[in-house]
């Protein structure tokens, strides 16, 4: 195949890499999907064949996740930044106040919409420390009568993620920014009230955003909303009250194909686990020349950040790296230096060919 | 190729057919786009060449439609079901009300959101006859204060289209739900406030809506509204405010190529009058075996509604299509009957089969 030959290795933090096997799945398919005639971007949602390719994901998503019946599965659009708005919009309630733990910008940005249209607290906050870290469990002063408990399980700018879940007290669902770590790892669903999830790094391409939500919360769900911005409503209509994005589904139908093919999430943990494992080690044993922005017992199995000494170094590192086939390695703006996003797709392969330009490149500067 | 021998001809009314060439460009594409090594689904929205893909779709837009800089170009999630909500929340201001023409199902539900959130009032409807007919102007009982007048350009369900713009009272803008014929032929934006289209018709796949507005209308929207929802946030961050949703802006950004290769509006405006003419003529000349829904003089040249005398007719015109390779042919189940959604980009032979068909089916059940 030419395009294998063509292709990088895409350690961007999202829009991120997919599967090969998904994406050929998809040239093949797309000019004529199955016995249908047409391609999927041209297919009724209300077709049987469209019928079964989001059923097939819901179903697929479920066996993935374990997910039980009193969870419902929404496809919704508007990435993760609309459900910033529609989380306080359908569960805070009326003279009610939600509690966010902030460990980084994305949960900063989910706090100031809910700030927008009413009262949200900062339950806890490692800003102080540049989010090198999330917060201790400890350090979590959570309000007993808060509406839910926000928090973002992976933070893809400084490369932290969250061992286990913050425990609101009783009563206070936990709310989970998951965009860049779902179906990572295996997850205990029963600890949360709702999980919402942009496809773009870890499930399929942008447009489109997975949320599971205990059913018992629809319920609060207010009559004044607008229809399209209410979680009643899109569970109510199993995603299709109106057009969903198609294509983006499908896409990530193929993704939990492949990933139940694969093994499921104690597979793909295991294989993140030592895919990070090698990455970290690298850096760690580099003698200094690369040092980790997180904190060890902090860093995340999904975005590695790491910095050289001087920044000029670093752009050389991305511009080298870039010509090596090894793209999207460059920190973000906020943070400076450089980061290797290696979510589920990212193949063992291009931790390999990362780890030996980096000694390379440590040859040549060090 | 294999794959044109199995693709059918698509009638359906959206999602709906695309141009076989650009989806072959779609696929032939998908593995690695350009020299970046990696899909469109994969990409960055921050990267250069994504950069390039949505400044250039815009740029095509402006070039095809004619839109000076005192527009904005928007491409926003949600489907239009989101414009219903956005543009209340956005232009009608605090106490004020909005008209709505009433044309059909959609546009009574773009009224019904309207109302969710505020005052908006049936400025016309023509629902006493079963919407087989736009309003005419002088039936519209404007109010001269309101904050803008909402109408539905072609009605998809009905197959009735207007032939010239409502004519609102001066100051009060008028907006535009074009879903489904948006560049179908030339249009007058000047006369225009906002027109919103989801893409699933006339311009690409489902999952994104174009917006095109005047930018003194971005001053009305309101500080405290979550950003998502914002057409000022929207228009300023220039649709990249957060991840767009990348693919379906790319496929729009095809189609606009495909397009203006094509010769622009104007031509696509006299080919779609010579397939609707086909159409309806095999109609009106079928001694009444076939009945039109709309009235003659506000057909639809997007799509073709008639029926046939019974049901049990309908029902067998629709399987034996079907099992001619002519799908998606079923009426909307609120109006019954038979409906060919002849967008742009179904390709003239589609109606040259359509036609007969139909003549054919007439010789053998008539």
């Amino acid at each position: 195949m030419t395009e294998k030959k063509t292709r990088v290795h895409n350690f961007g933090a999202g829009p991120a890499v997919l599967p090969e096997t998904v994406l050929e799945q998809a040239r093949d398919e797309l000019l004529a999907y199955g016995r249908t005639g047409m391609s999927v971007l041209e297919m009724s949602h209300r077709s049987a064949a469209f019928g079964e390719i989001i059923t097939g994901a819901e179903a697929d998503l479920r066996r993935l996740a374990g997910l039980s019946d009193d969870y419902a599965v929404m496809f919704i659009q508007g990435g993760a930044s609309m459900q910033f708005a529609m989380v306080p919009m359908n569960l805070r309630g009326e003279g009610r106040s939600a509690d966010y733990v902030l460990s980084g910008i994305w949960s900063k940005k989910a706090l100031k919409e809910a700030q927008t249209l009413g009262a949200a607290r900062v339950a806890g906050t490692t800003e102080g420390e540049r989010f090198v870290r999330v917060p201790g469990k400890a350090e979590i002063d959570f309000d007993q009568q808060a509406a839910y408990l926000h928090f973002t399980s992976n933070n893809t700018i400084y490369g932290t993620q969250w061992r286990s879940e913050p425990e609101p007290p009783a009563g206070v669902p936990l709310i989970c920014d998951a965009s860049s770590d779902i179906l990572s790892r295996p997850l205990d669903v029963a600890k949360y009230g709702l999980i919402y999830a942009g496809a773009q790094k870890n499930l399929g391409p942008a447009g489109v955003v997975v949320v599971v939500m205990r059913r018992d919360l629809l319920e609060r769900t207010p009559a004044k909303l607008p229809l399209m911005l209410s979680y009643k409503q899109m569970a109510e209509s199993r995603s299709l009250y109106n057009t969903p994005p198609t294509f983006a589904v499908y896409v990530i139908g193929l993704v939990l194909k492949w990933l139940l093919a694969l093994g499921g999430l104690a597979e793909i943990a295991r294989r993140n686990e030592e895919k990070a494992k090698r990455l970290y080690d690298a850096i760690d044993g580099s003698g200094g020349f690369y040092r980790g922005h997180a904190l060890p017992e902090h860093r995340s199995l999904m975005n590695v950040t790491f910095r050289i000494a001087s920044e000029d170094l670093e752009k050389e590192f991305v511009k080298n790296a870039e010509a090596a086939g090894l793209s999207g390695l460059k920190g973000h703006r906020s943070v400076g230096g450089l980061r290797a996003s290696i979510y589920n797709a990212l193949p063992p392969a291009a931790i390999d060919d990362l780890v030996a330009f980096m000694a390379d490149f440590q040859r040549r500067k060090g």
